[in-house]
C-alpha cells in the first residue's frame, strides 16, 4: 500500500469528513490506477469492525423523499447519531439534477455538523452506479457513521440494487386513491420492510390512514419471512412536513435491527451480500479480460462477422469461440 | 456431424412438422451431448437463407391474447401461409399452466395442417427460456414457416427478449378507462411497433376507439425511429371474437417489414440480434466454464470466506482472486 492510501485509511478511521469526501471521489474515479488504489484502500478499512446501520429508501415520485430525508436525518442528528445520505440515482446523468440539487434540496441537513450528503455517482449505467454506491457506504461505516441512508428514485432495477446493500429498506408513498396499490410493484412490496405513507398532514390525513390500512392488508398477503418478526414488513403513517411519526418509524427499524442482530440474520444477509459482490466482480474481471484480450479479440470479430451474416448459428459460434481461445474447464 | 443430426437437418429443411418438434425437444434438453448436438443442428440449418416473418406479440392480463392468435393464426394459414406459434413464459413452471393449456386454449388453430404451436420451453428462469426460443424460432425457420408469432405475458423482463428474437413487436391490450396509459410501461410502449386494441366489439366498441385514441397520441410523443415510416408504431382497433381489424392489422405488420427490407434496416436488425446472441452466448460460456474449473473453485472458496467474515473488502478479493488465477489481459 502506498503511504497516502495508508494516510487515507487512517483518516477514515479517525473519522475525518473530508477525507471521506476524497476518499468517495477516488472509488468514483474511472482510472485504473485510482482504481487499484481505491480497492488498496477498501481492503485496509475493511478490518474495521464498525457497522452502520444501512438503511436503503425508496420513494415514489411526488412522495416527498427529500423533505422525507432532511426531517428524518436531522431528527437523527438532533439525537446526537452521526448520518451519511447516499444516493443511487441512474437518471442523474442524464437530467443532471441531483448532482447540483441534492445539497439544496436537504440544505438543513446539509448544514447539521454530524450530517454527510452525497449525491450519486455520475456513471452511465445502474450496475456502475450502484458498484460506487456500495464503496461509498463501506468507507462512510469505516469513518463511523451510525446510520447510512442510501436513497433511490423508484425506477427499474435501481430499488433491488439498494436494498442489495441495506440491512433494512423503506418505501416512501403518497397517501393515494383506493386503486393505488398498482402503483407499487409486488416485486418492491416483497423487499421493502417497512412503507411509509408521507404527508399524513392536514387534508391529506385521512387518504393517508387509508393507504396505510390497505398496505397493511397487502402485505398480510406476502409470505412470512424468515428471521423476521410476524408483524414485518408494515406500514405506518409519517408526515415530514409537520415531523410526526418519524421517531415512531425510527423506532420500527431499529426494534428489526434488534431482532436480526439477536437471531443471526443480520450478520447472515451481510455475509450473503458481500459474498455476491465478490462474485459479481469476479465476473465482471473476468468478462473485462477477455474483452480486452488480443487473442479473443481477433478469434471474436471473424465468427462475429459469419453470425451477423447467418451462415454460423450464434450458440455454435460461441461454443467454437471458446474452444479456440482453450477457455474450456480446467484448462 | 453425426448422421441422425444430418438426417434431422434434412427433414427440417423438408418442412417436416414432426421433425421440427423432434429437433425442438432436443434444443430443449439439458443434457450436454444433446446441447451439442443441437448446436450442430443449428449450425447446420443456419445456411438455408429462409427467413419467417417473426412477430413477437405480448398482451396483458385480459387482453384476449389466446383467442387473438387463434384468430389472426387462422386467418393467415387459411390464406396459405405456415404459421408457428412459440411462447416465452417465465410462469409457466410455476403454474404448470401453460405446458397443458397451449393446444386446448388454440384448438381451432392446432387442428390446422399449416400450423405448429409448441408452448414455453420449462426452464427454471427467463434466460434459460428465451436461448431456447431463439433456437426454436431458428428452426422454425429454417423448416420453411412464413411467420412464426412468439407470444409472452406482459411480465418483467420477458417482453424485451422476446422483442430481442422478433421481426416485428405488438403489444395486444384491452379496452380501458380514461387512465390507463398507466397500465402499459413507457418502456414497451418504446419497443413496441403496433399496439393492438383487441375487444372492440359489443358495448366495447367506443371505449376501444378511445384507447386506440389515447395510445395513438401517446405514441406520437415517442421519437421518431430510425429506419421506420413516420406514422409508426401505431395503435389500432381489432376484435379476435368478430374478426375484425385482422387483416387490417397483417396489413400494417407486412407494410412495416417491407420498408425495413427496403432500407436495409430489417437485416441490420437481424445481425444486430443475432450479434448480441453470440456475444452472451461467450459470457455465459466463459462464466460456466470458470465456475466449473477446480482451480478456481479452491482460490474462490478461501476469499469468499474472507469476504464473508468481512475482513476482506469484496472488490479487491475479487482482483486477487482472478490474479492468482492468471485469468489476465493476453495470458
Amino acid at each position: 500500500m502506498t503511504d497516502s492510501t495508508g494516510a487515507l485509511a487512517g483518516a477514515l478511521l479517525m473519522g475525518d469528513r473530508r477525507a471521506l469526501a476524497r476518499a468517495i471521489t477516488l472509488v468514483e474515479s474511472g482510472r485504473e490506477d485510482h482504481r487499484e488504489r481505491a480497492e488498496e484502500l477498501l481492503d485496509a478499512v475493511a478490518v474495521s469492525d464498525r457497522q452502520s446501520l444501512r438503511i436503503g429508501l425508496s420513494g415514489t415520485p411526488g412522495a416527498g423523499k427529500s423533505t422525507f430525508i432532511e426531517a428524518f436525518g436531522c431528527m437523527l442528528t438532533e439525537s446526537g447519531k452521526r448520518v451519511a445520505v447516499l444516493a443511487v440515482d441512474p437518471s442523474s446523468v442524464r437530467s443532471g439534477g441531483s448532482i447540483l440539487g441534492d445539497k439544496t434540496r436537504m440544505e438543513r441537513l446539509s448544514r447539521e455538523p454530524g450530517a454527510f450528503i452525497r449525491p450519486s455517482p455520475s456513471q452511465s449505467h445502474l450496475g456502475g452506479i450502484a458498484r460506487r454506491t456500495k464503496d461509498a457506504v463501506a468507507l462512510c461505516e469505516a469513518t463511523g457513521f451510525d446510520v447510512v441512508l442510501i436513497e433511490t428514485v423508484g425506477v427499474g432495477q435501481s430499488e433491488t440494487a439498494v436494498a442489495d446493500m441495506s440491512d433494512i429498506f423503506a418505501l416512501l408513498i403518497a397517501p393515494g386513491g383506493g386503486d393505488e396499490l398498482q402503483g407499487v410493484k409486488r416485486g418492491i412490496m416483497e423487499i421493502a420492510d417497512l412503507i411509509l405513507v408521507n404527508k399524513s398532514d392536514g387534508d391529506l390525513k385521512p387518504a393517508a390512514g387509508r393507504t396505510v390500512a390497505d398496505y397493511s392488508s397487502a402485505l398480510r398477503l406476502l409470505k412470512q419471512r424468515r428471521g423476521d418478526p410476524q408483524d414485518f414488513p408494515k406500514a405506518m403513517p409519517v408526515s415530514a412536513l409537520e415531523e410526526t411519526g418519524l421517531r415512531e418509524a425510527w423506532g420500527e427499524i431499529t426494534a428489526l435491527a434488534k431482532f436480526r442482530k439477536t437471531n443471526g440474520f443480520w450478520n447472515e444477509r451481510r455475509s450473503e451480500q458481500a459474498c455476491r459482490w465478490f462474485e459479481d466482480e469476479v465476473r465482471r474481471g473476468l468478462l473485462r479480460h477477455f474483452e480486452a484480450d488480443r487473442k479473443s479479440e481477433t478469434a471474436m470479430k471473424a465468427l462475429r462477422s459469419a453470425v451477423a451474416e447467418g451462415t454460423r448459428a450464434p450458440g455454435a459460434a460461441a461454443r467454437e469461440a471458446l474452444s479456440r481461445l482453450g477457455r474450456t474447464a480446467g484448462s
